[in-house]
């Protein structure tokens, strides 16, 4: 009998495939499983995007130290995110949340009222959703519905050798930010009865608890008439979404370290921490800003974009995923696992 | 200071209520929160429908026996029959899967084959999802995309005094299922090391695993002409959904015990458990049935319409909402609360 394969085995994205090959598409679906958005034909000129997300206490948030507005606000910020790496509009929501007895009705107010808010500010209305208990601990699950013009649609598959390859805002502070976190709980579990240092950390906290989708970049992007060749969200690191591009589009790349833009609040986390920097703006998760890549003729353009920075550029499938590290070495980058 | 309260004081759909208050509507949304799906504007002729589910293990389904192929497979009908319930046609679904590190590579492969099997056999186009890592057992969610012609979506709201109310199949089958299957259960973990007694209740057992979604009730109906003033699904028992229907059209009802219908096999069950089969019939769940309104003149076309009982008719507010009992005895229903 064949031994039966364990999911660190093949891996998060490894079980994806494996799960979504015998799925069919219809002429409906312009694309299924295997963006940050479904695509379906929406009218003639847009088309409609579909994203869904699901959050669970102890794997995606701590309520130890994550304020429930803070976690239903987060949870909208997810689905904004994907919708705003297909370069589009978001629209509406559903959100699904479990919870177990323990929790209060002025407690899932809060959780709502992150939600409301985070939808106000960025123009998405609720539409519905479902509320029922749970065994253990709360789920959160949020559908967005979107609408991109098709002229304006970017997938993760249309970089091309000589792109240049772009993030918005900085990388690395939401892990920054979790470590500063993690370690207050140790210390209020160990029951010294100290108060949560959290003061001088306001920057990498923020990222870690209330992140903003980064809706301004993609209005930035409209407004220099730049449309990316291809366009994914960092929910997992920097290294695996330079994956998903290459892998989709059938490229490599080559990125500098010392392009990677890296806020100095995560540099003095990280010294507390004797860790690279790099390492989390490669590998740390929840920094939802935006990967892109443009075709090298619109680098002036893209200069002009605040608060992007222009990291590397594409090449070849066969010269595979590189960054030069800041003593000029070749680094091989690889993608996060299962997590 | 004011008492918090708790989630069963309130209750599930005072919970919605009082979670959604805050809640705006814009012009593309037809319906929000209120009804088994949001509509929104589609295009000149159609609305488009939008439902979402949320199961969880050891809540919404038993891990110990039922089989993984059965849990993919009831997950969409769920939502299915929510697209129904308005009257509509399903046309795509994501699903996002959290387990736990317990469960292997074969096991997801056993729930997306239940999940692919159903959307195949009712036409419905998987087009993403997303699978994350959870704490203890499994999370399910499923978004559900429909639509509607506008001249045909039905709402909880329309149903008028004189109007019939019917229900497709029979009720409290899946309640029936679930009393065997608990008793099994807790015989096996008496560690009496008997195989459980399953034989001779393959409807009840299949009605609680392997439910159906009403497509060929809604087909019949369109068919036969019928546009049902208002419609809802079976999923929280007879008395909650005409409490919904009851609330959202301002009327009340009079249903007559003797008429609703309850299969022989749901009765034997009943009758071991020493439970009154009108109680799962009323307040059981999980039944995926549909409940409807058609105006009284249509009355000729609803009895040809296969696999339908009217069972009462629609009254004044006033009135409320009563059954008249075998016995003749007025009985004032109620709905469930949180569950």
């Amino acid at each position: 009998m064949e031994k039966q394969k364990t999911l660190e085995e093949v891996g998060k994205f490894g079980l994806i495939d494996i799960l979504t090959k015998n799925f069919k598409s219809s002429k409906s679906t312009v694309k299924g499983v295997g963006d940050d958005c479904a695509v379906l034909e929406l009218n003639d000129s847009e088309y409609q995007l579909v994203t869904t997300d699901l959050m669970l206490e102890g794997i995606h948030f701590d309520l130890m130290y994550s304020p429930l507005k803070h976690v239903g606000y987060k949870a909208i910020m997810q689905s904004l995110s994907d919708i705003y790496a297909m370069n589009g509009t978001p629209k509406q929501a559903t959100v699904s949340v479990a919870v177990s007895a323990k929790f209060t009705v002025n407690a899932l107010e809060q959780l709502y009222d992150g939600i409301r808010v985070a939808c106000e500010q960025y123009g998405v209305e609720l539409i519905g959703g479902d509320t029922s208990s749970s065994m253990t601990g709360m789920a959160i699950s949020v559908t967005m519905l979107g609408t991109v013009g098709k002229q304006n649609v970017v997938y993760r598959k249309g970089a091309k050798p000589t792109d240049l390859i772009c993030v918005s805002g900085d990388l690395g502070a939401a892990y920054a930010g979790l470590q500063i976190l993690q370690r207050e709980k140790a210390v209020y579990n160990q029951g010294k009865g100290d108060q949560p240092k959290l003061a001088g950390y306001e920057y990498v906290l923020q990222r870690c608890l209330k992140p903003e989708a980064r809706k301004d970049v993609v209005d930035a992007l409209a407004k220099s008439k730049i449309v990316p060749t291809a366009m994914i969200d960092i929910s997992d690191g920097l290294s695996s979404e330079l994956f998903h591009i290459c892998k989709n589009s059938n490229v490599g790349c080559k990125i500098y370290e010392e392009k990677i833009p890296i806020n100095e609040a995560t540099g003095e986390v990280c010294k507390e921490f004797s860790m690279e920097p790099i390492i989390p703006a490669l590998h740390g998760g929840d920094d939802y800003e935006l990967l892109f890549t443009v075709p090298l003729a619109q680098y002036e353009q893209v200069k002009e974009v605040p608060d992007v920075a222009v990291i590397g550029n594409i090449v070849d499938a066969e010269q595979g995923l590189m960054m030069v590290s800041r003593s000029g070495d070749y680094v091989h980058l690889k993608a996060q696992g299962w997590n």
